[in-house]
């Protein structure tokens, strides 16, 4: 009898990770993630079997890893946590009667940046990915005018690729109507892992040239601040 | 030389804890953090200084904290992520500059429940607490309607206590002036510790009698649906 765990491995290094997903890739057999995040545990998955896929292909990786889950342990691996924009969700529609499947939360990308700038997630905010890849880019727009006119800390997921270099910018841009332009913005590559990155700007100084698809991008409200080099949300208590 | 780790320990049970936030407590010497908070890491604090303080408090118990790390290695301690509504910024706003902090990110109790509902955050979403004590409650209406408008999944955090039962009633019929009655709606009590419990229904059969300061609601979007028991918020994907 196997077993499917779709398992979000926290932002990368290992020790972020939780003891609930580190002990699900120990107990399986097979391993399954796209090749770059199969290379961020490997050294938890010596002697597994491994089925990598390449970045697109998530339908096939899911249904594979289904497959094998029905006389095997295999866990699927995501970075972050699977639940937010990770595979969770493919995995549960694809999913059949006789499929047993486990998720196991982890450290999202937005919260461990967040960490690392200081603490600007403390109030009411929202995550928009700005992939237009299934997401019309009228309705992201719309989204990110509704949170800044809401005042919501906005965390952006993959702010920018090669195919889509000006939407990071509009986006900032429309912001801009509603906040002013010192309100601090934080930008994270490789958050908890190597080559770690962290940049704090303004809405004024932001530059979106220094974002990439590694990055997550924070954006504070009205009330956010910049003390010491951290960038702090408050959540209102008065001292 | 002493240190202050501000710790989230994810949704409570230690399977659920980060190796980090594992490794913070057990190097530390001192535990600082509300008494029910204390309890869930007790297995690990065993011969540990310990300074509990009741609810409220929350100042007096970061100043004690970094006052404390000034010459011992401290963890102060947060259920969830200590950066979403938790210690993390409140202690950034009182340190002074010879205290070293450091960040330890956690598994926040909405995507804790999202695992146990399936996998309703898979799109962009928000996180809104209904605690008025720091915010007017016409801001947090303002935060829940234009979150409605904008379709994305919502997720209430604080959603109800003795002294605002209505709220959570009020914010669920303000979602539904954008959403049909259909919408899912999940309520987890107690994510991933003792005493779990869960609930899907709808934004017409929602009852916010069963929902308490322990829980999390999670709001679905307009693409959101069910399938053998699971609350799905699809990213896209067309097969």
């Amino acid at each position: 009898m196997g077993k499917l765990y779709v398992v979000g491995i926290g932002p990368g290094g290992i020790e972020h990770m939780t003891l609930k997903a580190k002990q699900a890739i120990e107990e399986s057999e097979v391993i399954v993630g796209y090749t770059k995040y199969i290379k961020l545990v490997e050294d938890l998955i010596v002697d597994k079997e491994i089925v990598q896929t390449g970045m697109r292909g998530e339908i096939e990786r899911c249904k594979k890893a289904l497959e094998l889950s029905q006389n095997k342990i295999v866990s699927i691996i995501s970075t972050g946590d699977a639940g937010i924009y990770g595979m969770a969700g493919l995995i549960l529609e694809v999913k059949e009667e006789n499929h047993i499947v486990e998720i196991v939360p982890g450290v999202t990308a937005a919260v461990a940046g967040a960490a690392l700038l200081g603490a600007p997630l403390m109030h009411d905010s929202c995550y928009i990915s700005l992939s237009d890849l299934m997401t019309p880019y009228n309705l992201i727009k719309k989204r990110v005018e509704l949170a800044a006119q809401g005042d919501f800390v906005i965390s952006f997921y993959n702010p920018r690729s090669k195919g889509r270099p000006y939407y990071l910018k509009e986006c900032t841009d429309l912001i801009r109507k509603y906040r002013h332009g010192t309100t601090p913005v934080g930008v994270v590559r490789n958050a908890l892992r190597d080559n770690e990155k962290v940049k704090l700007c303004t809405l004024c100084t932001f530059c979106e040239d220094e974002v990439d698809m590694l990055s997550i991008v924070v954006v504070g409200n009205s009330n956010t601040f910049i003390k010491e080099g951290k960038m702090i949300t408050p959540r209102g208590y008065v001292f």
